[in-house]
């Protein structure tokens, strides 16, 4: 089955906003195994839209639509749609009721303003927005579906995981899809594929792997297409899951491709009632933001000392005035201190210590920019090791960041 | 006139890559008084380029291309480029001897291997790549302007801004626009166009004004379309900037559109060589996070403390036990004392402090989710003031962290 995807809307079309909407609207229906043909974006205006919809219904079996829903564009959009397949706009009374219902504490001022909303295509069949106003739309017209969503992302998402696509799936006898995850963090996407090539090698014509990559981790989806009686290549693809997993083992925070790794680590520390806090050089901070963007935290981390200047290494962290001006502040001997300084002053199980040069000043020759000091410990252990990232300030920020929460959550896990 | 985009490749297409490449050529195009007519995702396939290709020439004057000309894809799209304009493609040597340069280190298996780069249509006008080896093509065909960019982020932004907008301006003898911008922080959309409204109404017809919001700050516009003699416009504008610059004074950090308010912090503290340091609750060490995301930072960034415990805010900070005891955490009492604490113990010339209580959880009848107490002081002076926020974490900790650094902005400048 071919999607395709028209995002109606002037600040999307202008730049004003990116539009996350398609990359979102894609994502899923390539993870249910459709194709997407393409992904256009117009203007909400009549002739912006009818040739959107001219233009996609050329090659595609289905076309998902968002924006242009507002009380204050959607006549045009509704018009449109409405012109296209060749019906009026009609007072929709359930949908009338609604509206009342929710804009009843306004008075009738209210309700007949936004009266409109309630007008829609003839042929349209209402999908219920549970987050909204602006109803989706669901049009079947010349053997092709339409859906029209609100492009509020939050709506969209929420009709089209929990609407849109199980009608999708019982309309289309497609093939099942079961998609497997891997969530892999410090190991680069040519890193991984050089260690699990073999396997890879294995997989049968069902079975397929994606590497998709962001800043600091790696998501490895596992796609298998079977009929719904085919449970033995569910479970085979299981398996591969299983064989990759153990071969990169040490990488591995999660299977749940939601879960974002101080989300993993916080999962560690709380189901062991310990405690956490970081002693921050050049992350300047962005490992207790980690931490702390995960609702619950305060279950299990304790706070952070960033510690810019020596001066602070020295008098919060107790780093000795004679390793900063021997070694330097990133080295092995700082960062271990800085964990001991830490796990002193906060009394917490374990700790984190960065120190590095982020760039792009600070440099030398026997320290490059990029040169990144990382120590994990608790009261019995410390571990440090030595990283040489780019010559980019906000990756290498972002990349000790993650490099430092997946040392530690290895150590918690072996220790 | 009219520009359409068009983005090349199956990552964009699949939603594995969000699209940001067309916002910026839109946002850029629109700065210049140019419409955007249409922005279309298509696959890396030669169906996919040349139906797209199709599609937008059909209502644009210029379109504008990026993706798919890496060493592995770029037969096909040169290829799709060359078949819809009628012509071969052809060895370019100057694009050969550049390349024969770059992959020299390799040997010449290595220029062998990349050669088809410097196959080019044959009636392209080549622009040099300054950040790597896919070259842009400028077309004129059929009295319409093609331009094939690389996908890669900032090539095609350095490409687009150093030659391809340069030639466009050139070649269309558009009215000159002038832009000018006021960077906002502390304020929302909707309470800065309560308080302009009156200035704006007094706009001629070739002034406006545009509220570019993002999480944090909002960015305003004032386009001037004018003639070149016509600098009396340009003069106009700049008044009416100024007239509203002066209005919400406290919220304006700088006329630098591409200046963060970290940066504008971070500009005053150097030009008066003073420091800075944080004490961070419930923004988690975000605070810290933005001020070192400015490269040079450490010349006033001293360090931070995230006391997200009682322990941690009574001992690294100083804050009394009987304070958090009597009024809490989340008061104006706490943040006061973890601002006097802070500088006590970094000895920095300014302090912020801020305490909330960001969510989900956490609230109470008195202080509900979205509490929160910021503090800034110097040696001699402190001042502190609660707002009530949003039952979202994230907007929550992110908006705390702006609102902070606006607080001390206005606090330098005003004692």
């Amino acid at each position: 089955m071919k999607v395709s995807i028209l995002t109606i809307g002037d600040e999307i079309l202008n730049g004003t906003t990116v539009d996350t909407n398609s990359a979102y609207m894609a994502r899923n229906c390539i993870a249910n195994g459709w194709e997407i043909e393409q992904v256009l974006s117009v203007s909400d205006t009549y002739n912006g839209i009818h040739s959107g919809l001219k233009i996609l219904q050329e090659n595609a079996d289905v076309i998902l639509i968002t924006g242009g829903l507002g009380p204050t564009k959607d006549d045009i959009t509704k018009q449109a749609l409405a012109d296209f397949f060749g019906v009026e706009l009609v007072l929709n009374n359930a949908v009338y009721e609604k509206i009342a219902a929710y804009f009843s504490k306004g008075g009738q001022k209210q309700i007949d303003l936004n009266a409109k909303l309630a007008y829609l295509p003839k042929n349209a069949e209402v999908i219920d927005n549970e987050r909204g106003t602006a109803q989706g739309m669901w049009f079947e017209f010349q053997n092709k579906i339409y859906i029209s969503m609100p492009g509020v992302p939050h709506e969209m998402k929420h009709m089209l995981s929990n609407a849109i696509l199980p009608k999708l799936k019982a309309k289309y006898h497609t093939q099942e899809i079961s998609n497997f995850y891997i969530m892999c963090a410090g190991i680069g996407e040519s890193a991984i594929y050089e260690r699990i090539e073999d396997i890879e090698n294995d997989f049968p014509s069902y079975i397929h792997l994606a590497y998709l990559p962001s800043l600091g981790h790696v998501k490895l989806r596992i796609t298998c297409k079977h009929d719904k009686s085919e449970t033995h290549k569910k479970t085979e693809a299981l398996a591969f899951r299983d064989k990759i997993a153990s071969r990169i083992k040490e990488h591995v925070y999660s299977f749940d491709e939601q879960k974002t790794l101080a989300a993993a680590v916080g999962d560690l520390l709380k189901d062991r009632n310990e405690s956490i806090a970081t002693a921050e050089s050049c992350t300047g901070g962005y490992i207790a933001h980690l931490l702390t963007s995960i609702s619950g935290s305060s279950a299990y981390f304790e706070g952070s000392v960033v510690a810019y200047s020596y001066n602070i290494k020295e008098t919060l962290l107790d780093v000795k005035e004679t390793t900063l001006n021997t070694v330097g502040a990133v080295s092995e001997e700082t960062v271990k201190e800085m964990a001991a300084g830490l796990l002193y002053r906060m009394k917490t199980n374990y700790a984190i210590a960065v120190s590095g040069i982020a760039g792009p000043g600070g440099g030398t020759k026997d320290k490059p920019v990029g040169t990144v000091w990382i120590a994990v410990a608790n009261s019995d252990k410390v571990i440090a090791k030595r990283f040489q990232l780019t010559k980019h300030r906000d990756y290498n920020i972002k990349i000790s960041a993650h490099l430092a929460l997946n040392m530690l959550r290895n150590f918690i896990v072996n220790h």
